[in-house]
Formats: C-alpha cells, sequence, structure tokens
C-alpha cells in the first residue's frame, strides 16, 4: 500500500514507519522535514500536502500538539492550540484527505489514553482526545469506502526517558507502532484501538 | 442553593427549573429572556453574567449549539459553531465560573449520547459530547472545592414531537431532569450521568 505518514519524525512515527516500511511504500510529512512538508493548523497547508502527495491507500497521522498545564495555568491558548492542531489539524485530514484515499483504504488518527485516564494536567488533552474517538465513532457511519480509526497510544517509553520520567510503566514505541499495523491492516472502522491491546 | 440555569428557557432547562424551584433559589440565564442574558459564544458575556449573578451554590447549564449536517456537508462553521459554543461556551461556565461557586457547590454541563451512540448526521455533536465527557474526567481530579459533572441526555420526547419524529423512544424533559437533580444534589464528580441511568 502507499501510505503517508504525517508525524513521521516523531517517536511513534519514527517507529511506525520502520515498522511499515518492508511491506509498504512510505512518504513521509512533518512540519519541516520529510518528504512532504504540513502545518496541521493550517487547512491550506494540508490540502496541498494531499495535492502533492496524489492517490493514496493509507494516511496515518501521528501528530497533533496540544500542551499540559495545571487547570488553573489552562490558557485561551492552550485551549486553541489543542482545539487547532491536534483535533481540527487532524480531523481535516480526514475532511480533505479522504478524496484521495482509494477504495479499501484507510485513515488512522491519533488520540491518547488520557480520554479515559486522565492525570492532574492534562484536561486540554483529554478534550480533544474524547472529541477525536467520539468523532471518529460517529463519522465511520457515514464513510463507505475507507475505514477510518483512531490510535489511543498510552505513554511511550523512549519520551518518558526523554523527559527524565519513570519509563518502568511506559510502552516502547515499537510496541505502540502495532496498534498503527493493526489499524492500517485490519477491518476495524469507527473504532479506537487502545494500544493496550495489540502489544 | 442558589442555582444559576443556562438555557432556562429551552425544553430541558424548562423542566430542570421546574423539577428544582420548590427546592432551591433559581437563577434563570438564557440567549435574549431570563434574569440574565448569556451568549455562550462570547467569553465575555460569560464573565459578565458571572458578575452579575455573584456568589452561588451551582450552575446548570442546558445549552450549547451544534448543528446536524451529513459528513459531507459539515463546514468549517458547522464544526466551528459545535467547538465555540457547545464546547467552549460551556468550558468556559466552569473556567469563569468556578470562583464565584461557593464551597462544596458544583457545575454541571451537557453533552449528549451522541459521544457514544452517535448517528449519521452527528459528526460534529459527537466530537464535543466527547470532549466534554473527557475534559470533565480530566478537570475533576484539579476541583477541590467544588463538584464537576456531565449530563448525557438521549432524545428527548417533545424536541421530537416538535420536529415531527416518532418520539415513542424519546424521554420526557421532566424524565431528563431528574439526571440534572442527581448531579446538583448527589455527590458525583468528574462523571458523565446518562439520563437513562436516572429515570
Amino acid at each position: 500500500m502507499k501510505v503517508l505518514v504525517i508525524g513521521a519524525s516523531g517517536t511513534i512515527g519514527q517507529a511506525i514507519v520502520a515498522a511499515i516500511s518492508p511491506q509498504h511504500e512510505i512518504i513521509t510529512a512533518n512540519y519541516k522535514s520529510g518528504d512532504l512538508q504540513v502545518d496541521l493548523s493550517d487547512p491550506k497547508s494540508i490540502q496541498t500536502m494531499f495535492k502533492k502527495a496524489g492517490k493514496l491507500d493509507a494516511v496515518i497521522s501521528a501528530a497533533g500538539l496540544a500542551s499540559f498545564a495545571s487547570l488553573s495555568d489552562h490558557t485561551d491558548n492552550d485551549y486553541q492550540l489543542a482545539l487547532e492542531n491536534k483535533l481540527m489539524g487532524q480531523i481535516n485530514l480526514l475532511r480533505y484527505g479522504r478524496e484521495y484515499i482509494n477504495k479499501g483504504g484507510s485513515i488512522t488518527l491519533t488520540s491518547g489514553i488520557l480520554s479515559r485516564q486522565p492525570m492532574p494536567g492534562s484536561a486540554s488533552i483529554s478534550m480533544v482526545n474524547g472529541a477525536l474517538e467520539s468523532y471518529a465513532r460517529a463519522a465511520a457511519l457515514e464513510l463507505e469506502s475507507l475505514r477510518f480509526n483512531i490510535v489511543a497510544p498510552a505513554f511511550v517509553k523512549e519520551t518518558m526517558e526523554l523527559m527524565g520520567m519513570d519509563s518502568s510503566y511506559g510502552i516502547s514505541a515499537a510496541d505502540t507502532a502495532k496498534a498503527y499495523i493493526a489499524a492500517l491492516e485490519g477491518d476495524q472502522h469507527g473504532a479506537t484501538l487502545d494500544v493496550t491491546d495489540y502489544i
């Protein structure tokens, strides 16, 4: 399959590319590097990316910005970033990308387990993760020629190590990639694939 | 308790006011009518409403706009309305209202069962309903002096009748109000109260 991976330079994105590149043709897209560049906050940038990519069998997004902050410190900008980038940026990948997907293909976006297992500081991240999961469940009812799913990663071991956190309960990026492979190669539609169910 | 009911003129709002006014002091707020006026899309309007209301024991919102449209017909404006009004409008009730709530009080917002039981046309409504439910779960972890919950109504019988729909599986506004009373008078925090669990 011809697969566009957005956020391919990230910790999860790199693991996805490594896992699927033996079997599939990959186009990478990042904010600055990769085969194509894209700014998820900018709908025109997304449209330009798809025009350049051409017909695809699948889109996988492991991208989307949102910030941790205590509830009291959450600013308008924190909410706006989560809504414009991680939420609408990814939803716009579906809105503008669906016409480029060959019949039987798929689009997979990324939420995160904080939608259902929140922690202090995660309010806006939990908000957009929950939004993505409910959106996919609804939108899938009206998508017949492609499958549309969400992968919900848990904490990624490599990221936790970079942040100086105890990574003992983290899940490696390579294990995290397994849920994306399931979304790409399986038959699920409108589902949220919890990474913890695929390792 | 002194309770500010936002969306008090709506079908659900009227039923909430009718159910709680024997025991509680009610301040009503609507877009145009009521004791106070508020435009949920406008943060300044929300701040002004709270200043005028003064100290409160509880806020109940049965307000928030979002539109049904087929996925292909969903415009930028449809997404924007849902995000600015039903989602951030209600979240701003928590953000700006929490300082007005007396210790031990509560804020209750409205999502809807379409977050988990979507239907064709509900994509942006499902999106914001899911966002509200995950947000409350997360934000509650950082709210110690007040309780914060979401009520998820199902289809309201009176609304279905107004729309010429078969209302046989609808739930009356009076029965819908019972979940709001549970949120107001109970001890839940960070929860989504499904109306179907309270009738």
